[in-house]
């Protein structure tokens, strides 16, 4: 299937979140192994199970990223998509870094990643509502 | 993109179907507060593990709903699509006040949002196999 | 939506890769029960715990599965997408017969379902940059 240069990009964002997602799930088993949390516990070591909550946390806002960025890109601006896309795997890369070190600065990581994708929900129900009432802003 | 008028329904559910797992995830973080299990604990407060337990279990629903909703949506019904998607929307609604006030009582919610995902995924094997078949049924 | 005969293998393994996770979900509910397991507590037992790990492990995993699939049909090869597919469907299974039976069992099945998925992340990684570069490749 042929695609645009900036779809190009929403595709190449994509592809990174997954790997970013993957590659923190391999560091929660070399977590598993460095602090001796066997398979299938979850808890015991309070290092561990900061690694633990970044790769769910991270789960948890990759189920949103995906659809809301591809909605945006198809209905919005697949540019702009590919640029917000960017800010989210920053933000996510601050907070695998900030969490591991102290869980108590995950905050500003956790807002740069969920920022964006509250902005592509919210660009996609007004792109989709004024398309509805025949006054389309998109 | 233009699409349709019932597919611009099935990107509204699918929007409030992302919004209502972000709110559930903040109510998550409310309660980190309000009983006092600070992060990267997930135990400790049998009431705190109910409200996670409810943004888990949305996340496991999620993940099998959003392509669901799609794939019926582009190979059955966008209008029925869309429709089985508010079911699910207001199942999860009802799973999570029954779950947070008592447990024992999540059935009924969660069988209001699993059942539209499971015809959904019925009804595109459905449509996917009789094709093949040549003898297309939607 | 009219669709080729391939691209329907690939709707058919989706579905499959959703009602496998379903499954899972279910065993997990069965595994509460069997092993007095009350929600929402998600831990106390060694054995349910497996089960457990076994149905959030198979969510990381479809996550990516999902879009990895998806994007590899469109862009590098539907036949290629349905087959490689396949073999993620046969590494879950294997996945949780192992894993449930003896935990430390489980890199096989593990690796079986993760190399697809990590393979069309490259292939669709490579389709995306050469097409950028004037030079596709597939």
């Amino acid at each position: 299937m042929p695609i645009t240069t900036p779809m190009s990009w929403v595709v190449i964002v994509t592809v990174l979140a997954l790997a970013q997602f993957i590659a923190f799930g391999m560091v929660v088993a070399w977590a598993r192994v460095k602090f001796k949390v066997a398979a299938p516990a979850i808890t015991g070591n309070e290092v561990f199970e900061r690694y633990f909550r970044v790769h769910m946390n991270s789960l948890e806002q990759l189920v949103v990223f995906l659809p809301a960025i591809w909605l945006f890109a198809l209905l919005v601006s697949a540019g702009w998509a590919a640029g917000l896309g960017t800010v989210y795997l920053a933000g996510r890369l601050i907070y695998f870094f900030s969490y591991t070190k102290d869980p108590k600065s995950r905050s500003m990581g956790f807002a740069l990643s969920s920022l964006p994708v509250m902005l592509m929900i919210l660009g996609v129900l007004v792109a989709v509502i004024s398309r509805l009432l025949g006054h389309p802003l998109f």
